[in-house]
């Protein structure tokens, strides 16, 4: 059997429809961003990243890439085993005792990504908790959607950021299941946000266990950067909190904060947990500094803020439409793969800016989009670029559209 | 709902029957390794450490903890985003190329870790490949299990390492079926190889594709560290290699190796490679160099050798039984969880020997062990010490014995 036959046949088909992904290949330049080098054909030697999930930059803060660096120093460079075989090291620890503290819980536990955090906590809770039901927003993300469909568990969909669906599903459940409501602050493509308070609500009535996914939003909002949650008072009335090292903290990793007993429960029975080397120390070290800054610094959620008002205003001013929503993501829709993918273009080609077209399974077919996320470093200069960048685009497209 | 009480009864259950996982907290010390610091009460504030997968101390050589530090400086902390949206540095092309060029194929994929990269790859392969099948292996890790386990393809488990039952298994299936056959080459719990060459003669006569976990083995065996396969000169046969640089590596991350359409096909739809954050380019410049370093250098693996030989010689001297195998992993059979955690306690607490109980679900019940790694940097005195220890344990042991 010819294998490559098989494989080559599936992404021909991705080709045809303009899904193909093609990742541009860029060079970080610490102290630079959103300055990357390029090392793509037809492309700029530097453009400017408009599309990172390093939100306030922290991955080439200072203190972030000393605290790395010291920690390389101290303690090498990988963790040299599983967490429970030899790799569970005292910057694992002081982490967890970091996030904990972050979200007002008892307890944290790390895992080696976000996606594997979400995965392995809702099929670990999904399976071993007998006559479970998970209850899952609809716009969750993939990591949810596959931790939960590993679990086997009975999963029920609700709709997107709707209460009262919700509550609805939850009456219709056996009163003596126990029943897991998984859900996301900030959700990364649209860029809205959850009505937390009344899902809680709907949750407590019910009895329910509530899992929240913050990770587009950690570091991001609340006085201490605890997320969308913080913000709101409402931590304490969450049973799961899970996050992320990789976007606004700026380096990688996953965690989820609860219970002792809750974490204890993972950390015992999760197989992506259990059976995976533990992230590098100084990974931890570079993490717990960025949490530790962001928790007493207010300056780079400030300045984020308003550089994102600021880029909202100037497309409004130039008639560039985009998706109205309460966070720090500005989507521009495409609606179509071919398009997208031939603007992003454009834009790198020409005018240097580095947006990734968004298109399937990413986003689902006929809403592709392109979607930025302005930084306290973008400088106005930056935005003035991308703006009238956009405009002459928007003004080719019309031309284009008035001829054919 | 009380879900604490629900966590803690299972909790509760696995200290009942000795299966609760207690971590040591660690704190490398780079550049003395084996020996690290050690955080736990009742312990000796140095400890050897002797159970670490870092198996050629690769996470401390000067090479590597520079090249991370450099890549710190030059890119920051994290990768900024998805391999797709922003995150794909350079470095992590250039890992890629190393990678390929190490076991002899088109193209490699980089994923978050070693778990990762099987779990996601074969539960792409399994779910995408219409009726495909997988044939698994009786004794595969858990993060294969797992992949299989969420691809819902068709599963056939096979005899460990015997060809014999995985060609009997093979001709009974349907001859258009698309068929994987997974397997590692060192299982690491008992130490033992693959018998390689006859596996893919077998998957030859039937047409099925090869996939091969050598994740403890890459580093450690054939002459540029290609692993076992590249010992036998067999990678060109073999359709994927999957491996990790996280062990003889010294890093973190996993991998899968094949033709340019098996690589592409899995970047193009493997969820758990898509919708996560890319390593650290530092994480993958640091691992770059110990490939670098372990394909001119033979040094470590001889090394490595001669103290894994010395160790089972003079355990044999002294009459402590250890299993039998050709790899360098030295597995002490129990046979029971709470005595492994009790001997493990006694060389923590009593010589400062470290060697963590492997108990439940890494093993099967009734097959508790402790599992010695020597690597090149245990020095005869080490060896010494270690073999002296074992040997008053096992002659408390046998008092006990004789006393009950």
């Amino acid at each position: 059997m010819d294998f490559d036959v098989l494989f080559q046949s599936q992404i021909d088909a991705l080709k045809d429809e303009g899904n193909y992904r093609i990742f541009a290949e860029l060079e970080r330049q610490a102290g630079a961003f959103p300055r990357a080098k390029c090392h793509d054909n037809d492309s700029p030697d530097e453009v400017t990243v408009w599309c990172s999930n390093d939100y306030l930059g922290m991955g080439q803060h200072e203190s972030v890439i000393q605290s790395m660096k010291d920690a390389v120093d101290l303690y090498g460079a990988g963790a040299g085993g599983t967490r429970n075989i030899s790799g569970t090291n005292h910057a694992h620890k002081l982490l967890e005792a970091e996030l904990a503290d972050l979200h007002g819980k008892e307890s944290a536990l790390l895992f080696t990504s976000g996606y594997v955090s979400n995965w392995a906590a809702l099929s670990t809770l999904g399976s071993r908790l007998p006559d479970a039901v998970i209850l899952s927003d609809e716009l969750n993300h993939a990591s949810m959607i596959e931790g939960i469909r590993h679990s086997r568990a009975s999963k029920v969909i609700w709709k997107h950021n709707d209460p009262e669906d919700l509550d609805r599903k939850l009456a219709a459940l056996p009163a003596n299941a126990p029943k897991i409501v998984a859900f996301e602050s900030v959700y990364s493509m649209d860029g809205d946000i959850a009505p937390i308070a009344e899902i809680l609500d709907v949750c407590e009535k019910h009895g329910a266990m509530s899992y929240i996914d913050e990770v587009h939003a950690v570091g991001m909002y609340g006085p201490r950067g605890g997320g969308v949650a913080e913000e709101l008072g409402l931590m304490d009335r969450i049973t799961l909190i899970e996050g992320t090292l990789g976007k606004a903290y700026g380096v990688v990793g996953g965690y989820v904060t609860g219970s002792e007993a809750l974490c204890d429960f993972i950390r015992s029975f999760a197989s992506g947990f259990i059976f995976t080397t533990a992230l590098p120390p100084a990974v931890a070290a570079a993490a717990r500094t960025s949490i530790r800054h962001l928790k007493q610094s207010d300056q780079e959620r400030i300045a984020q803020r308003q550089r994102v008002a600021y880029l909202r205003k100037r497309l409004d001013q130039e008639g560039i439409p985009h998706m109205d929503n309460p966070s720090h993501i500005i989507p521009v829709m495409i609606k179509d793969p071919v398009k997208c993918r031939m603007l992003s273009d454009y834009l790198m080609q020409q005018y240097g800016i580095y947006v990734q077209p968004i298109n399937y399974p990413t986003v689902p077919k006929g809403t592709e989009r392109l979607r930025f996320t302005p930084s306290p470093l973008h400088s106005t200069d930056d935005i003035e670029h991308l703006v009238m960048a956009l405009k002459d685009l928007w003004k080719q497209c019309a031309i284009a559209h008035a001829v054919a």
